[in-house]
């Protein structure tokens, strides 16, 4: 026979574990990794069991000892410390002193004789002797001979039921027969970036000194204090590649572009360049890194877009003829859904016969821009290349430089999103740009953070982007725009806004579409950043309560509250001590004032029902007391459609004395 | 790069699928296997997948075109068709011309101009023709000239468009790029008697023509008609072997037993042989192998009792002492569960160093029995032998006797039992006997029948057993019996009884507990099964039902009903074809009239809302008319406390017209 036939422990239901183990769960790090698995012998043996874990760099398992939940549950959990690849498995086995000491205490208590068991106590705490270091084998030793050799019994029974006996012995088991969980399963672990961050994105050639003109790098980088200044932390830029001429797109997405149209950013390539080349009016290469640079200076991270399609000028169309679908008639195959025409972006053809070379071209350019200072990308349509690409790709690049985020521009269906996040990006757009209502977004909350997708997919919300000028924004007013905003900044740790469009309220769309009027895909605009209508303030209100309070740099610790009116969504999030509780009322009632009743959960906030608590309203940066767990709200949209709440549990309150007085 | 980097369909979320894989699900010959996966591809494009199965004595697999349900999932179903294991698996592709198809449909809805379209798909059909046989071949390729040559694109479009070329294209597709699921699924294929089985437990030494001594199998003989009437199909019995003199219990588990006490048939072995011998006061195994026989022509079956474990006096004790635990005293280690203990039976040691040898003796012993004639055993405790060993144990036995069925007598925690389920046992032993109200009814069954349990664990649902006599059948009347028969042999497809208590009422109990008092374990027994007190009638009805109604002899089948009074359990089942629906509706409350009302799934049961159909209830014989979906039920538990209807759709009504007139 092949196997070990005495061994009895079996270990099953591990969680997490994404695909039977083919994909690696996300986390950052120093977030915890809580593991749990069903894990039980025949018999009625006690036994005991482990968590083994290891940064893929080292050789050696670490081990944590797991804890019995109920129903043959155990967990236990470890701290990833590093950036980079975790591994963790699972290893139990019959823990018979324990099960000797379990059973010796149920004999003495019915008053039955236990000399020979003695002896077999004896004889399991040598074996454990000899598997231990000098200073317990001598104390476990020692034990045993009093095991072995009192003769009234009164001695050996006190050694008998002592818990340090057995849990000493327990530090040194007998694995000889122990079960290990036939898979190692894999942990990513991100810079915090990953899981908190707050996106800018904008055209960089609309701000220039000239209206209508290319704006350079240089004019963009006046632009840095005060993006950093509202509390962002990553630029992001559409593609910043030469642009073809060829079937250039004109304003409103026409088919026929005038004379000084700029054309479509992610119709890249042309004859001066393709997706390693900088568009030549933005400036050169260096001023690019130089922007970088100074971006870092002020805390700003510049995310690139990765758009792995050409313009029909692109040099790969003639380098590569192979990586594009020719027609019979000669001409090469544009995007399309039918029967809508991308004439200005032709598809790589992934089936292509060389496609490892097309592979590692687009590594290179990925290479390229990390070479360049880049830490963040954008990808653009992931979903339209194949899943086994991303994989490897993002595989390749984390081998050398672990901590690149990629966020995944994947508006399609769920299941297809989920795999995305499987196969490595680290963030990836939502449905949140099209959720409405309470129930909807408690839903949709409830699938990211309380089922499988929560370990692999990391949401980034978005109240626009500038492909998508959502219907309530086009219909609503002033306090739409702020709901979204607090939707988007409170319940993701991840968000973003495509920003000029956004802080200044632009919700002039194309009839009947979601796409923005005279969008900015295709003209330069020339924002005025300082109207007196811009969001600029309550937006830099609402980033700095974000970085100010952990509980609001995670997804997944969200706990919503029954609300007795369907326009009031409320929810609690808190750091892991407790230390930080944010609670989040937000009126999506653009137009009335809306007032619920709802009830804290007090006992897992561990705030005595009989003592009041502060509660601090960051946005109005009001204070009150507040008793018990029965609260009434009122919230009137004029004045601020949402409010947040920082409570403050009464252990805080001498501590933090000063900070309510 | 290893991978083939084109393959850009992903297989994911199989179900069922076990463990990942590591264990088979359950079916019986005819039962049909559902298999359902997300299938999805990156981009817009069509796919297709097949669902590709075989009997693991073949080698080539059989293909059942995948549906497509929604949200990316897709389902196929295959049917077993003999004893035995069968594998599944999954292969999906891009479907090029199907997205040709699609894609030319909206083109020409739009009015665009198709005529490289056509060349295009030309060119896939001609493909398409060359993995076709001869005579799609030439069909295919007429189409191909046609999108080529015609001028005017009339005849062309025709083709292009007409669903017959979809459909012919589809079933000769390039599979160059296909992905295979990375795994092959098991199907452990049963006879029908692992889900329909009606158990009959009794001790055969309490039936002798003398009271007080032994009978023999052939006094056993006699009872073998009235068994069969009653409509039993499987006969149980306790172990059959010689029993251990040292420290035989007494009557009423005595650890003094008098002259005379026959012992419990589980403490195995003797002087006389040990588990492949027959008790001698039996008769020699030559009258077990006719009794077996004469059972078979009652179409009843023997199942016997397999209890690895031995009295002190087995031969094995002597021959393998290596193969149970002596302690420092030198003596064997009883069975115990501290503080009780079991002083006439010695555990076996499944971690001795010999193992192997243990494991093939064991195996020897399963083996000798078949060749008895024997194809069910009834495994005692399994819990408390490795996993490991019943898995190797079944599959050893199934590569020879793939119709052999084996029931887990494991009354033990939720995850061991589904483990045993899981490592191959056929049937189990359930918590059916300890759940009393109709909610503790309704929750178990739908943990039983609409999780992943259904896959793998078939519950059989005893009443009564030797070693439990539960609290309500102590303290109930003459009605909580017929519930709990009702209950047992209507919710699950597989059920037993200890007979001879059971249908005689006995009640008497040890005060305080759940054993029989004067327990047959301990003692010969004389029943009187003629008593007029008997449920032999009742019992005989509900087992003619059961055997009439192919709806009942299922348990993943059941749906309940919302009836307002939590004392009446209403549910229904029918089978696939609708052509047998059963309502049953059930009285818990043993002592006063229950009425309550219900709605009838009528879309479900396809029955039309607004005409009559005739529900026949099958324990009185007596039949009406219904209408629509709400109805009332009045249930006297003192006539009978369950009704149980068979509706007839309307469009089985002119054939079953003589049934009712």
């Amino acid at each position: 026979m092949q196997i070990e036939g005495r061994k009895r422990v079996v270990i099953e239901g591990v969680k997490p574990e994404i695909n039977g183990g083919l994909f690696a769960i996300k986390r950052i790090v120093n977030e915890p990794v809580k593991v749990e698995a069903d894990i039980f012998s025949d018999g009625h043996e006690e036994i005991a069991a482990i968590l083994m874990y290891r940064n893929s760099k080292d050789q050696e398992w670490r081990e944590v000892p797991m804890s019995f939940l109920l129903n043959d549950r155990w967990t236990a959990t470890f701290i990833p410390l590093e950036v980079g690849e975790y591994l963790y498995t699972l290893q139990a086995w019959v823990d018979h002193f324990k099960t000797w000491q379990k059973d010796i205490r149920k004999k003495i208590d019915a008053g039955q004789d236990v000399s020979v068991d003695l002896r077999i106590g004896a004889d399991f705490l040598k074996r454990a002797a000899e598997r231990a270091p000098s200073k317990e084998s001598a104390q476990l030793k020692k034990w045993a001979e009093i095991l072995n050799t009192d003769d009234d019994q009164a001695g050996s029974r006190i050694v008998a039921l002592n818990p340090e006996v057995g849990e000493t012995a327990s530090r040194y088991p007998d694995k000889n027969l122990s079960t290990f969980y036939h898979k190692e399963l894999m942990v990513h672990v991100d810079r915090k970036k990953a899981k908190f961050s707050t996106w800018y994105e904008i055209f960089p050639r609309s701000f220039g000194k000239t209206s209508g003109k290319y704006a350079t790098f240089k004019d963009c980088e006046k632009l840095l204090p005060r993006i950093a200044e509202m509390g962002f932390d990553v630029l992001y830029f559409p593609p910043i590649h030469p642009i073809g001429q060829k079937n250039r797109k004109g304003k409103n997405n026409s088919t026929i572009s005038k004379p000084g149209d700029p054309g479509s950013p992610w119709a890249i390539g042309s004859a001066e360049g393709g997706h390693k080349s900088v568009h030549p009016e933005l400036g050169p290469i260096t001023d690019f890194k130089r922007f970088t640079k100074k971006a870092i200076e002020n805390q700003i991270e510049i995310a690139l877009d990765l758009a792995f399609q050409c313009s029909p000028d692109h040099p790969y169309v003639k380098e590569h003829p192979e990586w594009f679908k020719w027609r019979p008639d000669g001409t090469v195959q544009y995007a399309e859904n039918p029967p809508k025409k991308y004439q200005d972006v032709l598809p790589v053809n992934f089936e292509t016969e060389n496609w490892q070379e097309l592979w590692e071209e687009l590594k290179s350019v990925v290479f390229f821009w990390i070479e360049q200072g880049v830490r963040i990308f954008r990808i653009d349509n992931p979903h339209t290349k194949p899943f086994a690409f991303w994989e490897w790709l993002i595989i390749e690049v984390r081998k050398e430089y672990p901590d690149i985020i990629f966020l995944s521009e994947a508006f399609t269906r769920p299941k297809v999103m989920y795999r995305l996040a499987k196969v490595g990006f680290s963030q990836s757009y939502t449905y949140f740009t099209w959720r409405n209502t309470k129930w909807e977004f408690m839903d949709y909350m409830n699938e990211l953070t309380r089922t499988e997708v929560k370990e692999v997919f990391r949401p980034n919300f978005w109240p626009n982007t500038p492909d998508i000028l959502p219907e309530h924004l086009q219909f609503g007013n002033r306090n739409t725009f702020i709901i979204r905003l607090m939707l988007a900044a409170t319940l993701s740790s991840n968000y973003g806004m495509y920003a000029p469009a956004f802080e200044l309220m632009e919700n002039r769309a194309v009839d009947g579409k979601e796409e923005y009027l005279n969008s900015e895909k295709y003209e330069i605009k020339n924002w005025n950043l300082n109207s007196p209508d811009s969001l600029q303030k309550i937006i830099t209100t609402i980033n700095r309560i974000r970085h100010e309070n952990t509980a609001l740099q995670d997804t997944n610790n969200i706990d919503f509250l029954n609300i007795d009116n369907e326009h009031l969504l409320g929810f609690i999030k808190t750091d892991e001590e407790l230390s930080n509780i944010i609670l989040v009322v937000i009126n999506m009632d653009s137009y009335s004032h809306q007032a619920g009743r709802f009830a804290l959960p007090l006992d897992k906030l561990e705030i005595p029902q009989r003592e009041s608590f502060l509660a601090h309203e960051l946005i109005s940066d009001t204070r009150l007391f507040w008793q018990g767990k029965n609260h009434s709200i009122m919230i009137d949209p004029d004045k601020m459609p949402a409010k947040i709440f920082r409570l403050y549990r009464r252990i805080r309150r001498e501590k933090d004395f000063d900070y309510f007085m």
